[in-house]
């Protein structure tokens, strides 16, 4: 898809995040979005896709570094837990607690019988926030492994994402299918009722933002933003320009 | 600017970024960034810029909420610090401890004892963290009264901004002067050697982005992203098809 | 009970505990003990006397103070779980989540709907913690009317007691009944066979303290201290002497 | 001293303490108590006779574990912060900031330069708090050598006390002189007027506690508490007795 193309469709998709946010907050609602999926997949891109409309002071990325020696000895949803929203705020989890039945899993970082234990205890610590009023969103982004690949060699090769990659990436390349098996048995347990799973096609990273973006959409209830209930009043006298005593601010960047 | 423009010079700056955060990462260096400004100056765009093109593992973005009662009540820093960053972290900060200066001065949520104190302990805290060895930078984004006005409008007019405006930000209009006065004093008690202040034109949003990223880029010491020491080998068998038994990925939003 | 005969009796179960806590350490152990009971019943009292012969790096108090009112709108026992032990610590809770069933139910705090739906989650979020592990013990502490009367007394009457005192506890001197059958209903929903309720008549507080340390000794597994693995050779000097040159000690409290 | 007269001395202390508490709860104030001072100097015991007297919701004990990894790479004084107290607050640091200059001075687990750099800014530092208005008292607990020999080798020998101890305990005896040393040059940097350092000889911990807390209490206004502004009233009933349907208590503990 063209980035014109998906701008325009994203547009309108925008006003509505707006809209959500706005009745999140008027509503006291709280709102949970997980991103999960293949390496390269896009969760970032989609995450980013979502805060950059809205509020930061309303919404959060929660992006978690690997646990501390303490936390690795805590029941294993205690870190995550202080990052649920109060009412009125949204968190965005890039990858979340299902790292245990993913890389975890796959890499041989988590045991079987934790990985069994997470499967089972998920479930029920989800309708627990569920049944709190927390609403729970989980995105799974799919890819192939020829995109896979494909992206993987861009980042080997542009310098601005060659960072991001690691060794440990690279070894993780071989194991499609392990990561496949690891996702449907994480399926299996794990989508609920109450906390279903959503599996986006991430393809084509474009059409897949706009695809995840419409499905929450079209999961919550329509709100539109009222009309400001005060007046912007013309302002009582000439607008005035900036002045400097202490600090004067940079030259412009050139871009003759 | 315009926008292709924009986004050809942005392009070498995002490569830079990347190239900071790898340093940072590799050489355990800790990084602030306060974004501080005008309302509608462009703080949460100029933030995004930066955030998109970094690991959200390695980048957090504080925009603190107003404080609970208790927090009132304790040092005034105190619920800053948890955010700075460890070892190889970028701590942006969306408004910060200066708020006390600017808007709790000039709408009068603070006494004039608290922004006195507040300015006599914020060169002595910020020299303890520089002295730590904490990269601090801080950016003060500038537009004219104009630019404010129309900015206003457009999100009183636009549904994906209309949100953000609350009766207090328009009756925050009329005092631009107020603001301008409260920033010189802010200025003077805060532009110290250790931790000076930044000031950035953003009456054109697209230029001030440049402006101040490549004022922090030049800052910074140049370090090359190494070339990778592992190599992508040719995946040992055909790429895989995703496959799914338990949930089916969504139909693509429709794109004819 | 005498003051004599009680700290006879206590002390060598302080040995045990000494070795209970020693156990906990050497085996990645983690104990949680919930401290519930009637005002003025002795909870307190209850936890210092295990407090007290524990390392403090090791034991941990819990006795939350009134939630903020974000916390009010998080999920009920998000406030409650960054308190949970990492492997080695113990946490004393003295009152906890069940206050949602006590105090807040008799007194009108939360509504039907939030009691019930705790009594209906708190089973479900006790067996999370224990299967993951955690070893926890809830202790109800008891206590007749005619006694918690005498104690009301004393604390007004008493300048060491009386600031602990409030209306609002003079009030609840007639909701003795209520507070009843509050326990009862909540006893019924959470005395589950992996965390079950222990009560203990606490009528005289000295008998009660050993009661129940002696109950949570005999439910842990017995294990001795071993005998240190080093020596502690004579020093090679004579012992030294304090030495001052900046500041001098305080003259002793005078005693004659 | 003599048990029984070290507990007549200190109830009248004890009433004071409570008026403290009672004090600083009604006027906002935050208080900190520092202990610092030899190993088996009596810390703990000093703590725990000021804490058993008070409302554990007001007032906290902070014995921080080692530092996570993470926090090593932090700045210093950050990890202590969030321990500070709010209104009303009171928090006993069972040993504190100043282990860099002590422990990890003497021990080598911290550089020279961070020992320096930790002097230079702990004066600045706790200035910041006093000029905010906290009321901070340091003390420092003393005792001669012979003294520290005798509880170490009751530690030795008590199997209430033995899990106490480890091989580097023992292998810090021969550092008295060192630790001397280490604390008087701590004593030069940060025995400042608006946070002095108070020295209390504990070579008898009884005579020691008194001291201390006569000091404490000495350095405070007076304030009375109040007579209560409600009263007792007669109960309307005949008092209840406890009535048990679900679980019944523990037998008590035998006595005989």
């Amino acid at each position: 898809m063209k980035k014109k193309e998906y701008e325009k469709l994203l547009e309108p998709m925008q006003t509505r995040l707006a809209e959500m946010a706005y009745w999140a907050q008027k509503n006291g609602k709280r709102i949970v979005i997980i991103f999960e999926g293949r390496d390269t997949a896009g969760k970032g891109g989609a995450i980013n896709a979502i805060h950059n409309v809205l509020n930061p002071r309303q919404v959060q990325i929660a992006a978690l570094t690997k646990p501390s020696e303490a936390e690795k000895t805590q029941w294993y949803f205690q870190r995550y837990i202080p990052h649920l929203p109060s009412a009125g705020e949204i968190t965005l989890f890039d990858r979340s607690w299902y790292n245990r039945a993913g890389v975890e899993s796959v890499m041989g970082f988590a045991t079987k019988e934790q990985v069994d234990q997470f499967l089972e205890q998920v479930p029920i610590f989800e309708k627990q926030l569920t049944d709190d009023g927390i609403l729970l969103f989980k995105y799974w982004l799919c890819c192939d492994q020829e995109q896979q690949e494909e992206r993987f060699k861009e980042r080997f090769e542009d310098p601005r994402k060659r960072y991001k990659l690691s060794p440990m990436d690279a070894g993780a390349r071989d194991k499609y299918d392990a990561y496949t098996q690891a996702r449907e048995k994480m399926l299996k347990a794990s989508h609920t009722k109450n906390a279903p799973w959503t599996l986006v096609d991430f393809n084509d990273q474009k059409i897949g933002r706009l695809t995840l973006i419409h499905d929450l959409l079209e999961r919550l209830p329509e709100m539109k933003i009222p009309e400001p209930d005060f007046k912007l009043d013309p302002l009582a006298e000439k607008p005035k320009k900036e002045k400097y005593s202490v600090v004067k601010p940079l030259k412009p960047y050139r871009t003759e």
